[in-house]
């Protein structure tokens, strides 16, 4: 156990104005090498354009920023056209001068809500014959428009691309993904002295979201899960009005967004003397995910290839299944984590059997969940950089076992 | 202006329990009857099933909820087949507990991740040949794993059908969306007693949320618009790290959700002794929302037709062309509300002339917007039932001019 509780202080301040703007320059002066990146890959795909649709590519390619929930209401707003020279965002009216503003290197195109009635001139002005298409993310309908509009335009799913780009991570892009996770881990030490029995999963979740968002985040990565006791063993779940109990434990599962960059890192907590059970589950969980971290970085420092997602996620698993009291975890044991919070690389045992990119972030989150009773999962993020030597943790908040109110 | 400022205590309090639960049972008890209207549209469309994928269709047809950021992470669960006499909600393992018990009036059937893989089953368990599909929601690439998954069965777009039926709201639907109104109005009356020149928009739109969150609602309808003086006249807008300014407006748009339903309001506050102009362009757009209110009112008086929502708006705008001094709004008039922000029926220059239905509510939004000056738009949500005589407000928070700090 910990000698003693954590407290914000021990962690990273929020990053100060500077840093941030510092931040935003490394992002546009490093547009134009991801472009031509892309069009690379348009080129040895044999497309001539690449359209895409995801918010996180159009941040990362274009500038253009939408917020976590903007994307439902902004159209079409800010999807973009990569041709061979040119890239072209297009807007609806109501974000003209946002996108003037944020991505200054793209042509911006305002029409309106109608992108079938745009499409044949965006493709005429580009010259394009054969375009990508995140098929993944266009609705077919929209899909069987588009096709309709510009005949002669071939219309090629091209999903995968800029996600297996945005895997590899700069020095800036990790910083933001740390700061996000410093922020994090502040909230929850601020949190720890107003945890106890009988208050309840939604008051603490909504306490926990507050000090995030008032702590530096400009928002939360996703909702904040916080479950008491059995609910805990639920891989899914929601904070209720269900009370933390006493000789329990206590599941937080959330992140942090800082300057587009997510974290995301997972604590489970004891509530008052835990059990000889509950610290048996505890310790097996922390070591199936120490020997993940393990494997990592002696593959590092022996400075070969990098083991697979599925060979990482085997190992976790291997060290509960040896320990033989518990069920290993049905879910995948990490992801990568960026500008979204679930991105490339995956470490499960569906992952390819490809060497893990590098430099890149990913979490190693096992658990075991034992229905009814109790569940545990700890979730830190790691960063790799192969060629660096590195592989450090960027969620600094202890992994000891921590029981409060004893 | 008005007499005195709103208080929390003007409003109705948070609904309690046993009416939470009252609405439930009414849901339960409304779902044998929303499918045989499904069934019946299926029927007259030539369709054997509806493969639904929307989380609002989900909810009201199947009981199966969502929370808003959730249907990122929840990959197909909670998505439904309706058959000529069966339902059949898919999920994977981490929702199975949960959809059987908010969807116990349907099968459910663990799936995991992978729709094509069990489609052929699906199509075969149902009998279906031809299957009505959200094309405008489903992406192109999983439409056609679905097409090669079972190539006997055709996929036909069938959009709108659910959303039609929607737009007609029983008095416990109503309940709901008046109760999210009540939220709001209340927590813009707490909050104003903290609004003074200095305040940033992002602090106020914070502790907005959080007045909504701890004050009976479940979640925030949609992000909170905070725009201060020349910043309202933008039609989208996020807070910033702007100040409230001496002597100019402030532009709230916010709303609540409970139970599942949800509120929409805009109200633009003087921070200040407000100028004559700016009284002016208020007055113009607080006249062109009443138009539009008094010809709603007045058609259900008269017991007619309803109007269409293309004509309520052409009143609206007349009203602020008729004023002349300045251009009316560009965007639409008011939208349909309850599970979504935003749907059916429309009130704008687009909107199909056909009469409104009734029982319904929508929103009535005009504005005025003076790009780098001001920003003037009041919304209030409408309640109409033509055959009840109804035409009431379910917003209560007054319209007059409310100047503060002065």
């Amino acid at each position: 156990m910990t000698a003693h509780l954590p407290v914000p202080a021990d962690f990273a301040p929020a990053p100060d104005a500077a840093t941030r703007a510092r931040w935003l320059d490394a992002d546009r002066a490093a547009r134009p090498a991801r472009l031509v990146r892309l069009r690379e890959r348009m080129a040895s795909e044999g497309v001539d354009a690449w359209f895409g649709v995801r918010p996180e590519h159009m941040r990362w390619l274009t500038g253009f920023t939408l917020g976590p929930g903007e994307k439902a209401s902004a159209g079409h707003s800010g999807e973009f056209l990569v041709g061979p020279e040119t890239v072209t965002v297009v807007v609806d009216s109501r974000y003209t001068i946002q996108a003037r503003r944020e991505a200054p290197d793209a042509a911006v195109e305002d029409i309106g809500y109608d992108l079938p009635g745009a499409w044949a001139r965006l493709m005429g002005a580009t010259g394009a014959k054969r375009v990508g298409m995140e098929a993944e993310a266009i609705p077919q309908a929209m899909w069987a428009r588009l096709a309709e509009a510009a005949p002669g335009v071939e219309l090629v799913p091209a999903d995968g691309w800029v996600e297996a780009m945005r895997a590899l991570k700069t020095p800036d892009e990790v910083e933001r993904i740390a700061a996000a996770c410093a922020v994090a881990d502040r909230a929850l030490a601020a949190l720890l002295p107003e945890i106890r029995p009988g208050v309840t999963e939604h008051d603490l979740a909504l306490r926990l979201e507050w000090l995030i968002r008032t702590g530096g985040a400009e928002c939360l990565a996703f909702d904040v899960a916080c479950l008491a006791g059995p609910e805990a063993a639920l891989p899914h779940g929601s904070p209720g009005q269900r009370p933390v109990l006493d000789r329990s434990v206590l599941l937080f599962d959330f992140g942090a967004q800082v300057e587009g960059y997510r974290s995301d890192m997972t604590r489970t907590l004891f509530v008052g003397e835990p059990t000889e059970r509950d610290l048996g589950v505890y310790g097996t969980v922390a070591a199936s995910q120490q020997a993940a971290i393990d494997a990592i970085a002696a593959a590092v420092r022996a400075r070969g290839a990098m083991p697979d997602g599925r060979a990482i996620d085997a190992i976790a698993r291997a060290a509960i299944d040896r320990d033989g009291r518990w069920p290993a975890y049905g879910h995948g044991l990490g992801h990568g984590i960026g500008l979204a919070t679930h991105e490339k690389p995956g470490l499960s045992r569906s992952a390819p059997e490809t060497p893990l990119p590098s430099p890149t972030v990913f979490s190693v989150e096992p658990g075991i969940y034992l229905e009814g009773e109790i569940g545990v999962r700890i979730e830190d993020l790691v960063h790799l950089d192969a060629s660096a030597g590195v592989c450090d943790l960027l969620t600094r908040f202890p992994r000891d076992v921590i029981a409060l109110g004893v």
